[in-house]
């Protein structure tokens, strides 16, 4: 092997150290649950690279621990909020969604719409009760960090920025519409081949489908607010002192690092201050606890199957579960059930329930056979990560949409949960089980995934460092920041064109008229004469 | 140092060998001059990371020369033309260019067009040359290439891909008005801030300028034909056998690899089959000839001066040198000239005239304190790579445009070779010598350049490695390729949606006007009664 690469990643690797010497501090406004788990593995990077990393977290946090066994540093901010009410808050809101995303799309999204008020709400509080602290923030302050990394489904990580003047970056798998993306980010999303997010259409659509994702997209653009506008565009005009907005504020982002990559997503239109680094969580598979070694290691030739619907959700009705279990229990594979409830009284011999399950471990598994998965970014990345086709039994925001893009591209089947009955599921599982059509498609993406010139997370690490460097990343600000939206789309120019056109043409015609007046009458003085 | 990269680049490293057991081959339809120079980076890269790289090119060829020392090998195909004729066409279409550059553009535009169409008939005549020589298509065929790499301003390349059936992708600087970047490659160019080629606008532009930036666009896109299409579209069907046009076939790279990057360029949206790679043949400098180092070390601590307008022009009037030398005669640098006329007579004793300059080498030296350069994007990217500011004496093509960018971007200063005096040059030079802003641009500008997480070279051949792995990089293409250009604008969802809008409006005002005639009448009749 030539060792000519080295170099460059030397400097890479010892990037964090500046000019002064030290390595950067990377201030983090995280959101909670799948999003924390996803930002997390930056944060274990930025630390393993020697910088030093800081999460602003309330002290009813569900998922954020500050005691966890970290070099992570943890700010804790009191709150009025308590871990339960936030807990039965987040459960409220995702049974409701849940249960409306069955529904059609005109009933369903005021609802959701509803639930990110209240989700809004909440979040505005979480922010006051950093910003309004006024011991915190002169703390915050005097840490001098050199960028901040937020999530931007949660705003506060903006306000923060403009306040402590630093730079500051996004992680985010998307907006509703991707509303922020496009008019806080410049991104471009043509109709007609950009699937508006939770349309769960792909990028090749019928003329009915695009009358359907141009419908969508104008809803999204004018009429659904994912965040209370108002009141967030009041509070950071009087925090800042000056009048301003939420988008404008959220405009300011030096780069967005968003979860995904074209083995999951449909090309796309993009800007230069925008990376895409879906799957920088996934690893290789670590060994297995020795039980459940053993338990796949007894399927043989059959191999398994793992099942989970993620962390949000811990339960199903007792009526769900009996009849998944009879349909799992009919199977040869050995099943891995990520399930809390009461064991149903069809669970087959093939199939244990565990409270938790090393997802990614047992997704990396040479035995493992199919992955049956609600459909979040997380674990729809760790199938493509090791190559395993998906059941896809979607439940609510993305998920509908990213199994329709695996559906789309081959690797999954996808299964209605109030409509499937037991024989559905078992023959979903036997067609991306037994159908090698499906394998080789996962493993497709799989090697689209592996073969990038840089692994996202190192991407996604580089940019921060890049950030920390040179103290923002103008050079890669596109100039539509700047315009208006009239001038955006050249609305002004078209109009003065058109308007010289116009006085073109009339005065050409004013003089045409003219001058066979002058000739006519001219033509009737001779007559006359 | 951690050393965990080191994994992921030893699969770079290897990614040569394929299941097969061998390495890859690749088939290069090149195009001359400082297009060559770029192109040629990239096969000797791919030719040490073992693969197989063939070039063809013409018995005529006026740089490409088959006997060169290189591992590369020539593919030479007899052709009507000679090396003279073709060197002497050349450089009178430069000269053309250069002389009616300087008029106004709609005088101007005409003119190119006609160049463009002379360069249009010569390519086709080689590219003919190629495939209707039956024993050299046979021979290519038999060769079995996994990937063709071309030039898109020079069309043939995609013709023999699709003949050879096999990948194939593009290096570009540009073509006039994006125009196949946008109609073949799908690249969006919004007229608002993505100023258009030979425009010599930035991106950020007054109304007025956004006015000529959309004035050239349209012209660009409906009335400059870079190539005489209507012949090259029949040339093309008849040799595939099916209606097609050259767009159309160009529209199959499965990589755009354009030779810009954004220290040089302004920000802009693309797609994901596209990658900037500006800089690429850029390389640290190695040590001057013994003489030249002496005359460089005489400098002291003024420094040197390094003066080039390119392998194109080799001389200009000697009245122009006399000015140029009396001018460089007054600084306190010594000055490497590179100049193949008579000794100007005014030429200082600081002033050193070559009929070649190891440019790079030069610009790499720690006395080099500045570059006067015509603009070429490969000097341009050498001054960037080394940080030196620049002296711009633009002559053609993109250079006007080339110098205006460095000019926004504050480490030019430019200077028009028809109307500057002595005092011009020497004020240009004394400016960006002696005014530390140009040198601290300039510094800014290739701390940009360093700061990627892949070098350009690297990503060059990755992208070439992994269509050859791949078989195409198909998941990086945009659906608008599949689409009319009225699907493409969502204008048939457009006029659906107004019809529907129109329809609906239509019965409204109909059932109104019906039930206010019923009333009015039954109240008529009721007054009646």
């Amino acid at each position: 092997m030539s060792v000519k690469w080295v170099p460059l990643l030397l400097v890479i690797q010892l990037s964090c150290y500046f000019s002064s010497g030290r390595c950067g501090k990377v201030l983090v406004w995280p959101t909670e649950y799948s999003h924390w788990i996803n930002i997390k593995t930056i944060l274990d990077e930025l630390i393993q690279r020697g910088h030093e990393v800081t999460v602003l977290t309330s002290a009813a946090s569900v998922l954020i621990n500050p005691n966890m066994a970290s070099a992570i540093k943890f700010e804790v901010y009191p709150t009025s909020f308590n871990k339960e009410e936030i807990e039965i808050s987040f459960m409220s809101w995702i049974n409701e969604w849940t249960r409306k995303s069955k529904e059609s799309p005109w009933k369903h999204f005021p609802e959701i719409q509803k639930i990110f008020w209240e989700y809004s709400d909440y979040l505005e509080r979480l922010c006051k009760d950093v910003v309004y602290n006024k011991k915190l923030m002169m703390k915050l302050q005097e840490s001098r960090f050199d960028v901040i990394l937020a999530d931007a489904v949660g705003p506060c990580g903006e306000l923060l920025a403009q306040i402590f003047k630093i730079p500051f970056l996004y992680s985010i798998r998307f907006t509703t519409g991707y509303k922020y993306e496009k008019y806080s980010g410049g991104l471009l999303a043509p109709p007609s081949y950009v699937p508006v997010v939770m349309s769960e259409l792909s990028d090749q659509m019928t003329f009915m489908e695009r009358i359907k994702n141009m419908i969508y997209t104008l809803y999204f653009d004018f009429w659904f607010q994912t965040f209370n506008e108002k009141k967030w565009d009041q509070f950071y005009s009087e925090v800042l002192g000056k009048p301003t907005t939420l988008s404008e504020t959220m405009g300011k982002a030096e780069i967005w690092l968003i979860r995904t990559y074209w083995d999951f997503d449909f090309p796309r239109p993009f800007l230069p201050h925008f990376d895409f680094v879906g799957g920088l969580h996934c690893k290789p598979a670590r060994p297995l606890p020795k039980e459940m070694e053993e338990f796949v290691q007894s399927s043989g030739k059959h191999g398994i199957v793992v099942f989970t619907l993620g962390s949000m959700v811990r339960n199903i009705t007792e009526e769900k579960a009996r009849m998944i279990a009879s349909a799992l229990a009919q199977i040869p594979q050995k099943v891995l059930w990520r399930f809390d409830g009461k064991k149903p009284d069809t669970l087959g011999s093939n199939t244990r329930l565990y409270k938790w399950l090393p997802q990614n471990d047992l997704l990396g598994h040479p035995k493992t056979k199919a992955f049956i998965t609600h459909g979040g970014t997380n674990g729809i990345y760790e199938a493509i990560y090791h190559g395993i086709p998906l059941v896809g039994i979607p439940l609510f925001a993305d998920q509908p949409d990213n199994i329709a893009h695996m559906k789309t591209k081959g690797a999954a089947v996808s299964l209605n949960i109030d409509t499937m009955t037991s024989t559905d599921l078992l023959n979903a599982l036997k067609t991306v089980i037994n159908d090698p059509f499906y394998k080789e498609n996962a493993m497709r993406l799989s090697a689209i995934h592996h073969d990038q010139p840089v692994k996202p997370l190192d991407r996604a690490v580089f940019w921060i460092e890049f950030i920390m460097r040179h103290k923002g990343a103008k050079h890669l600000r596109p100039a539509s920041h700047d315009l208006t939206w009239y001038q955006y789309y050249s609305l002004d120019v078209i109009g003065f064109l058109l308007a010289c056109v116009a006085i073109v043409t009339f005065v050409i015609i004013k003089c045409c008229l003219f001058s066979y007046k002058k000739l006519f009458k001219r033509g009737k003085k001779k007559k006359r004469e």
